[in-house]
């Protein structure tokens, strides 16, 4: 968590709750895909959305998609302060720029201004291919250059007057996001906005993704994240909110552990524990339900939840906290275990 | 990487290679279908397996197994001393066991006097289920109580002379697991066997399992990796190596890297991501290759891939490392790309 907090619409960045972002893959301008898209996105549970402006119709566009949605509209904005400020004129809630290469300082100076009159906080950056030539020099592909490349953008908007910043330094690298991360946070009290980036298809990006935001979140790590797959956005989101989860960052929501089975399974443990996270998927309660393989290991290894089945030879067992109360024939052990289930639900 | 190396079979545990474990979830007397799973393990990519041993049939089934296939085999055993030496005996290369339930005193003796004549290692440690209790009262459910069983664990061995251990200490709570291994880490000198227990179903498991296991392996922590998913076990040891290759601990495969794709993209980037990944699945070869959605941030981007591309409105861009060196309509774009893929490959 940082020290400073950065107000995105009503979001909060750095305030403990972390904001999940994604960013649109449609034209900014054709406000009707827009909209559906980042309502799509809003129902998955995305923050904030970002969406890029490559011309004056992009940025003009922002305020009629803002009409329609409900989530604070980032604008994405390279090579052009005129187009920053427009977009911010427009009703975007922050900006994303990269002041090295938004034409100079005097066009910096226009977008300071437009963005402290309008009050909007603005994310500035590195990532691996966007480290200032001569940090590129001094240290190479590593924390260090990513990291001084960031705060020497973050230094250019202070001198402008511009306090309200988020930053992040994203690479492709997993390794190196963590540390330049881990250096970055020691070295600044701004909010950052956490990702790996390039993170490759769905699998391979879920995966990096994981490790980089995960590994950064249990150290306490990140105030906003975003998760990038070359896939529907969407999947951004619910990605993000598996990464929370996993870190214990999400609670309301019900969890299903289950043992990866061995030799000592008897029944179809995976089968029902994808129809249990099918049957849960969506619900708001805080609760806890293990499918365990085995009578042997499984009531004692799922303690701590609420509901459990393990799986025997002739009979299964239903169990909470640990405590078998009821013992059932393996034929109709499915049916009586989301009986169980539902009463939990209700 | 520990300070200790211990050996599993051919499989060298601290030497820095880490391995990847899995475990097979058929009746290990089940000779034929043990066999099958475990040449499917291997195929994949598996470097040791693991097998639950529940009665005599499966203890001397390891004779059998070990004839068939080419990988260490580890024996699972639990509440069972005599169980434990007779898969020793069949040829078992390593056991995995809790001496806290092995049956006393005496037995464990006799386990490791038959480990120790057979110089194969032993694996203890600790889950969340089977902390003993006189350390949950003292911690709770905590790294601290998990560390310290599992130590237990280890000194009632070592009183026994054997030398050759590895330790694990799972939780399927992330952030537990995390903290528990790197204090673990910081008290021994054994090879760790990393794993988050009942990760869950494909998707969290991934999740789960790639934080955690990710998390550590960054910060240098982790001799073998265990993926658990309560799924195939082949998809456990996918999941493995992409772990790895995430943390840049696995080098010899051709890394995709793609864009998440905005507003700026004008092809079908998704999709050519997915069919070069399709094509160069199983490439044993060092290579980065970068689809990328923009030629106005790709090539940049994308400067330490050897080949990419990028799309453009009417043209994309094929690039080496940063250098765009081709300039196609989009329609032949893919194919021209495939085509420089293929000449890259040969």
């Amino acid at each position: 968590m940082s020290v400073r907090q950065v107000r995105v619409g009503d979001v909060t960045l750095g305030g403990g709750k972390i904001a999940v972002q994604s960013m649109t893959t449609v034209k900014t301008s054709d406000v009707t895909s827009c909209v559906a898209q980042i309502l799509r996105l809003e129902e998955a549970g995305c923050d904030i959305a970002r969406a890029a402006v490559l011309d004056e119709e992009d940025a003009r566009a922002f305020s009629a998609i803002r009409e329609k949605v409900h989530i604070p509209l980032v604008a994405d904005v390279h090579f052009s302060a005129r187009l920053a400020v427009l977009a911010v004129e427009n009703g975007a809630d922050k900006l994303r720029i990269n002041p090295g290469n938004i034409g100079g300082g005097r066009e910096l100076s226009l977008v300071a201004d437009c963005v402290k009159a309008h009050g909007i906080p603005v994310r500035v950056g590195a990532n691996t291919g966007s480290i200032e030539p001569h940090f590129f020099e001094a240290y190479g592909r590593s924390a260090e250059a990513l990291v001084s490349s960031a705060l020497e953008n973050v230094a250019l908007l202070e001198r402008k007057g511009v306090r309200d910043l988020v930053i992040s330094v994203k690479a492709s690298d997993v390794p190196l996001t963590v540390s330049a991360y881990e250096l970055l946070a020691r070295r600044t009290e701004y909010p950052l906005h956490v990702g790996v980036t390039e993170a490759g298809t769905e699998r391979m990006g879920l995966v990096k993704s994981s490790i980089g935001i995960g590994a950064l979140l249990v150290c306490g790590i990140g105030d906003t994240i975003r998760v990038s797959l070359t896939s529907d956005p969407v999947k951004e989101v619910y990605a993000a909110h598996d990464i929370l989860r996993a870190c214990g960052l999400e609670k309301d929501y019900v969890e299903v552990v289950s043992c990866p089975t061995c030799g000592r399974c008897r029944y179809d443990c995976m089968g029902l524990a994808e129809r249990v996270n099918e049957r849960v998927r969506g619900v708001r309660k805080r609760l806890k339900i293990a499918v365990m393989g085995c009578v042997v290991n499984g009531p004692g290894e799922a303690k701590d939840c609420d509901l459990g089945i393990a799986g025997g030879g002739e009979y299964c067992v239903i169990f909470r906290r640990g405590e078998v109360f009821e013992r059932v024939p393996a034929a109709e052990a499915e049916e009586r275990f989301f009986k169980r289930l539902e009463e939990w639900l209700a």
